[in-house]
């Protein structure tokens, strides 16, 4: 018989019990892998359980308790005593990544997170393995499920946002309430930890701007459809200058790009870097059965020895204004020059248009157009520039458009 | 200064020129993560060079010269010294898995080879690793970028296979005699690599079977179309009964599946398994640049301290009869009583039609159906009674079908 490998398992909820049920199926393959077998030594149940005693006697911790208190200084005291930790708390690791990161280095001990980010997709082995040493430029991800799910059914069956809603909370994608979801501050926690890997900068959740799908409409999908474009939530982690730029909001992806065609609620992560042009990796959201089995494969890495992930806490600069191209669509009179002197005050600001629409709608019309990419503070001063003439009967609606430059 | 890391460079082709400058590039960042400067301490090309000198005076072998000899007795004698060795070579690790296997078990030194398999997409790793424990079904890739390209232009233009090679060769896609590629002899090898490592089973190039795509037409390509199917070369390795399956050959893809919207020269791989559902990953498939960086990937991974993979050994028992859904092409006379009596010898193997399209073409007509899922030895059965027939006047086309039991 050989040694035994004992796991502190900090929680025992939905993720918490799948992991357990699938560490006892799949630990004697995990023994003939690895030399030792897994077994649960400690588990901290809401009401049961000594944190203390059953983080100091384990071997690795698996942390699956959520929150950010006390967790913290549980993770924070096993790192320290060397012990590594495995974890799928990205509200922990996006608002205290540099404190749980020193405890990592004080300790030298590892600390991994695949399930914290995109369930099963293993954006961060990738990014901390495969594509260690090389220099990624950007990130784009479809980094929660639910918001996918309630746009794959608003651009499949016209309906408005409430409905799509309603739907995915009947079939159990959305909460009873999914503000953390819908409001993208769950995607913002994810790019956070995302952009700290792939940049070595210490991004926390605090400088992530992110904005939701709550005021998206059926209209919007419908034009969508019209240029060529689907739209999704999409959160963006890249090099902008000397900083960095990280941010969260619906944009319109031209359909070849890998992104477009992620539907329901899968996750999909697209890694840029010079070396590699673009890689995609996508798999379902996060459920239970599927975090467990990313909280295992992180579980066997340290069982096999991996090392500790050195991921610096360089102080992050935050690029403010960033380059993209827009979508605006505004509802205005029917009457000559209206797109004349719409197109004044986007020259003004330097924005040059690449497509328009223009639909009648009764007395007014729809003036629906993408223009090339520019730096948002110019568009949106164009757009107030906008939003103040005199037969503009709605205000302006815009929507970030993501380019085709890395696209196959 | 720290400790150099000596790395012996086995070939020095277009990637191997490409490994050596992007490692020049990425020389400094490595070292801040490792600890370690690594540095070409010796290079073999085809005239210079003491191949011996080369491997015993290296911490880690790269080996890029391709071929099985005398690459394989380079790569062993590495390996068996504990020296780890990076490789992007599919014919010595299909061709003779069980020797390099056996070497890297008798010297405990690491062997790597994400670049041998869908260039920079990293399969090999999320299989190894991510994967490392969990129960995995099924593999299906697009893993021959030439061939992809190929079958993207046919459906996008309405061309025949000829022209669409010719272009891929003028483009740099095909090579001028393309038969490793067009044959399915590339993607063969490639797949024996990810079943050995999928299901630890001894699976080499002998036990793939596999058939190419220079047969295909451009009315396959408009009947896909018909029946909402995407055709595709596809790599398929799967358990089956107790044994394993893994084969090549073209397939048509329901839209939804995630390989069905993978065009041009890009390759990815989606793995079926109970726990995760499925992952998918994509990207461009092997240039020199994108081969150099996985294999810097690699190189980075070892001076990290990853352990060696034990892969099994474990003899393969290869299921020799497996079932697939069919899509049928016949070119009948257009009289009565043809699709009852093509219906009759179908049903007489216990094959069931899912949908069927009949059109007429002059004197004679074309019946082309897809099938339910069914074993391929009463399913070809059926085949050689329909051809027999009277009525059939070319000799029937039959394509594979993978169904859609795992799409999203």
């Amino acid at each position: 018989m050989s040694e035994t490998f004992r796991i502190g398992l900090l929680g025992h909820g939905t993720v918490g019990a799948a992991f357990a049920e699938l560490l006892d199926a799949r630990a004697a393959s995990i023994e003939r892998l690895t030399g030792r077998r897994p077994a649960i030594s400690g588990v901290l149940t809401r009401s049961r359980g000594d944190a203390h005693e059953i983080v100091d006697g384990a071997d690795l911790v698996v942390e699956l308790m959520g929150g950010v208190e006390p967790t913290r200084e549980l993770v924070e005291r096993a790192l320290r005593a060397g012990t590594p930790v495995v974890s799928a708390n990205k509200q922990l690791l996006s608002r205290f990544g540099d404190e749980v990161w020193a405890a990592s280095r004080e300790g030298g001990a590892a600390l991994r997170f695949e399930a914290a980010v995109a369930g099963v997709v293993p954006v961060i082995r990738v990014l901390s393995e495969t594509l260690a040493g090389a220099h990624v430029d950007r990130i784009h991800g479809i980094v929660n499920g639910t918001t996918n799910f309630i746009l794959t059914r608003m651009a499949a069956t016209g309906e408005p946002y409430a409905g799509a809603l309603a739907e995915a909370q009947a079939l159990g994608y959305a909460e009873a309430d999914p503000t953390e979801d819908v409001t993208g501050a769950d995607a913002a926690a994810k790019m956070a930890i995302l952009a700290r890997l792939a940049f070595g900068a210490a991004v926390g959740l605090d400088d992530v701007v992110y904005e939701g799908i709550e005021h998206l409409t059926a209209d919007d999908m419908a034009y969508a459809e019209q240029f060529g474009l689907a739209l999704k939530l999409v959160g963006t982690a890249e090099r902008a200058g000397e900083g960095v730029s990280v941010r969260v909001h619906p944009a319109f992806l031209p359909t070849g790009h890998p992104l477009a065609s992620v539907d329901g609620a899968f996750n999909a992560v697209t890694i840029e870097s010079p070396a590699i042009t673009e890689v995609t990796i996508s798999g379902p959201g996060a459920g239970g059965p599927q975090t467990a089995s990313a909280v295992l494969g992180d579980v066997v890495s340290v069982m096999r020895g991996a090392p500790a992930l050195d991921v610096a806490s360089v102080p992050a600069v935050i690029a403010s204004d960033v380059e993209s191209a827009f979508y605006l669509h505004l509802e205005v009179a029917d009457r000559p020059g209206v797109l004349a002197q719409v197109a004044e005050r986007l020259g003004l600001q330097g924005v040059s248009v690449k497509s328009v629409l223009q639909t009648g709608l009764e007395t007014n019309a729809r003036l629906v157009m993408v223009t090339h990419p520019v730096s948002e503070s110019r568009f949106y001063a164009a757009v107030e520039l906008i939003g103040a003439l005199d037969f503009v009967r709605a205000a302006p609606r815009a929507i970030r458009v993501i380019d085709e430059s890395f696209t196959a």
